[in-house]
């Protein structure tokens, strides 16, 4: 391509993401959990892992059996109808705990740990990010009208939830995906 | 538990849930892509499929094969770096077609399909939901400084970014999900 071309090209993509509206979320329910504090915290130079000692293995171990209860806004009545014929169900939810200024930082150690060089917020989990959705696909047991018990589920109590879709293979399941080094080592 | 007891704490839960501050977001990138309208449009009574000949299996494929751009405010440098590291993301993307107001519908025909019962919104895949954040894993074919280039993105051509993960299976993927037979027959 014509390299004056894609200056003019790249230039007026940057023009069209900036003047993209911002969105505004109205959280429809809320996490009961018998979490009650995030495995990570943030601060402006980055991640802090609060017991440096806690391992990870264990952590997910531990968070693949927990139980917690989402609570759905009576409003949004009938909006879980037909959700028990699926298994699983993928939650959105925000982390409430983490200081909005955190949403400003470009790069961490992954989970706080110095030992692994600097990665782009985008190439990690981290809960501080531009916009902190965080997700997990988790196991359904039970749903009443306007609750739906689920296993599996890192949020921390008190979490606002975003979003609630069905599990669907077609979308979020991935064979045999390739991770860095570093996050393979991490578990 | 006694009845009066579980009253109580179910009102406070409804309390806390509309006491739950809404939530900016911030788009940081913008897509581009081949795709230049949805498959599902929603009006007021529901989803609409444009095409009702369009055979859904054929979709996905065509999907699965699709590649798109994602183009990264350039203000958020360094954000993406250590991302080429992983063979898949997660992309959320804001549904910028669907209206404002279809964001209030409850219950929907799956694809818009008559014969298929009425379903709540949290049980579907409909892009019109109380918060239409939309979700795909892809395949991960290039990154530069502030674009990736992905393989298997349903969004349409200038669809708003909100957020990029790495793909975990720990968080994402599940052996052998159920879904109902109205989905399953879907395809």
């Amino acid at each position: 391509m014509n390299k004056n071309l894609q200056d003019t090209q790249t230039i007026d993509i940057d023009r069209q993401i900036k003047e993209l509206e911002s969105i505004t979320l109205v959280p429809v329910g809320i996490v009961r959990s018998p979490i009650k504090k995030p495995m990570l915290r943030a601060n402006a130079e980055g991640l802090i892992q609060d017991d440096p000692e806690a391992n990870l293995t264990d952590h997910h171990n531990k968070r693949l059996t927990t139980i917690s209860e989402i609570w759905i806004n009576p409003e949004l009545d009938g909006i879980l109808d037909g959700i028990d014929g699926f298994s699983h169900i993928i939650v959105l939810y925000w982390p409430h705990l983490v200081n909005k200024d955190r949403r400003s930082l470009r790069k961490v150690h992954p989970m706080g740990r110095k030992d692994i060089p600097l990665q782009g917020i985008y190439a990690t989990c981290s809960p501080a990010r531009p916009n902190p959705i965080l997700i997990t696909a988790v196991k359904l047991l039970e749903c009443t009208k306007n609750m739906v018990r689920v296993q599996g589920l890192e949020a921390v109590d008190g979490s606002p939830v975003i979003d609630i879709k069905p599990y669907n293979s077609g979308y979020y399941r991935i064979e045999n995906p390739v991770v860095p080094e570093w996050m393979e080592n991490i578990h």
